[in-house]
């Protein structure tokens, strides 16, 4: 039997060989299994219940270094809230499981729970079991059950030629204040990576060597890397208006990244107006400071939790103008996904993204 | 702030502080948070769907020395099935969460993956979605949900002084199965923990000097180890006869943890008749074998995911008798939690069973 290591094949190879092993779901109920931001499933009176999971790990996902315990709790309620805000449902209900290290105290698991607490008041779910194990690292594994009319859910797939492409807030600020975070680390640490430069203390306002950038300059990208806010709002927003998005995903991996799903799943291409993308003024000051395109934070940085929409230009006018952004268009198939730079020139927009067992591929 | 280290209060010390930090849910639709098998929520029309989680761990729970990946698929899936069984529901739902460390390859997951679709075939459930990391350690987390008429759902809570105490199946061959596999590792690596005795190969029928046991001696026992069969055929015929018995618990870590459970959620006492809890030939072997106590493995043993239940003697004649058996009786609180010996002696019976950050208490 061959030995294919996961890096060989990446996260979304693994999840296609993993899904054929399964075998076709049959269930009459299941409106819709692996392959979107949440699974569908009728639960009676035109009712659906959507659900998702997703895993935590330190050193992965998090450091503890510089997440507070109860921001880590909110967070990982929030990145799951997102997935079912990208299905145009409403969170009820969650499991928490913890994998737990001996460093970590009770007092700072309470903290946790009351960042998932706090969470949940806000996003209008109840966390209703779980478990707990001992592990070797820090981790959390979170499943969210939401609720939606049948009609109202919304899929990545759907969207057509012509529809616009959308996004809600702005992207690549998550990824801009997570580089500060580490630049912090690393001033903290004595260096920038190799050791010798960055004499500045964080967050005193001076700068060491290539050190740590001031946290009191980044408030806003920072706050949005520990804190994320998914995009329960436009959900309501939309249901307020009547307006249903032909496709919608949330901005989990780099917008980059989704479009691709987006497309793929809906059997369409689409061209990124790069100049269109909204980008916050802090994430322009981190990519000089660290000397790089801001469009690698926008397209590529992921965490933004924002959601992605295609939609055709007639509803969208329906919509509040303050609610999102239009950032390309979505073409045929044969076009594939372009993107088109601020001075014109179109150029193939690599999916990039962060994927699992691979790594960052930022180009 | 005070450092208190998990192990200081236990398993389930931590989680009453964690549901203290949560705070109460408020949700009319919620009937049963934190604290039985499952947790239950309406979901219209009298149904209600059960949740519950479970995270499996490399290294705590399984060790990939003597446990195929096919059979830890079929592992992972069953303890939550068992749950479900243990709220008298059906499975219907599940996600499957995977930290997968870079030893393990695509192939070995198609195998896991083949045995969670075993798994899902024999207990009518689908698995709809899931999340994959990388990780230190290979780890499993599944949620499952089930449903069932509301007023079906049996909880731990219910049982009454003068029910009958009673048992699916048999109890601690499961434990005596993993410590015949542990004596077969042992034997692998030249000793039975001292690093001297024990030149028996595993398996070959010989028995080196206190290691490995022959396995096709005990192959029962091996196989309520690895392949556990959760009792869904008992809900079923309950279901079938009309009958609901007055509480439940799923016997996951010890019968003497799981009677303490049912007591203190039922608000009442037990008397365990130690001489009628029933141990198959190959426990009592292998007891015998390891020197120990066979109600060591009965009682504290764990892992058998057979169902505990509460029941007024005329709702048990109605069902066949050999589809459990009466181990002991509910009494009032204030007499406790006893076992009555096979000699007669009654003594306190120890909660015991394993705890996480505690490890087993067996005395």
């Amino acid at each position: 039997m061959p030995f294919t290591p996961v890096s060989a094949v990446g996260e979304f190879g693994l999840i296609d060989r993993l899904g054929h092993a399964l075998g076709q779901p049959i269930d009459d109920d299941l409106v819709q299994g692996i392959g979107d931001d949440a699974a569908v499933y009728r639960v009676g009176e035109g009712r659906v219940h959507v659900v998702t999971t997703d895993l935590l790990v330190e050193g992965v996902h998090f450091d503890r270094t510089f997440v507070p315990m109860r921001y880590l709790g909110w967070k990982a309620l929030a990145v799951n809230v997102s997935d079912v805000a990208a299905s145009s449902a409403s969170p009820r209900w969650a499991t928490v499981g913890l994998g737990l290290p001996n460093n970590v105290s009770v007092e700072q698991l309470e903290a946790l729970y009351e960042g998932l607490a706090e969470a949940c008041a806000a996003f209008g779910c109840t966390i209703v079991g779980g478990d707990t194990v001992a592990a070797a690292r820090l981790h959390l594994s979170i499943t969210l059950i939401g609720e939606a009319a049948e009609d109202a859910v919304v899929y990545r797939r759907g969207a057509r030629p012509g529809d616009l492409l959308c996004v809600t807030g702005d992207l690549g600020s998550a990824a801009a204040g997570l580089r500060v975070l580490l630049s912090g680390k690393q001033g903290m640490e004595g260096g920038s990576g190799d050791g010798s430069g960055g004499d500045g203390a964080p967050g005193d306002g001076t700068e060491g060597g290539g050190g740590a950038l001031p946290l009191a300059d980044f408030a806003y990208a920072v706050e949005r890397q520990l804190y994320p806010r998914p995009r329960l709002d436009r959900v309501k927003h939309w249901a307020e208006r009547g307006v249903r998005p032909h496709a919608l995903i949330d901005v989990s991996d780099g917008l980059a990244s989704e479009v691709h799903h987006l497309c793929r799943a809906s059997g369409v291409g689409a061209v990124i107006e790069g100049g269109l993308i909204p980008v916050h003024i802090q994430t322009l000051r981190a990519a000089e400071r660290f000397g790089e395109d801001p469009a690698t934070f926008a397209l590529y940085g992921g965490e933004d939790y924002e959601l992605l929409f295609a939609i055709p230009e007639s509803l969208a006018a329906g919509l509040d103008s303050d609610t999102f952004a239009v950032v390309g268009q979505v073409v045929e198939a044969e076009e594939g996904v372009t993107l088109r730079q601020p001075d014109g020139e179109v150029i193939p927009l690599n999916p990039g993204g962060f994927e699992h067992f691979r790594g960052p591929r930022p180009e």
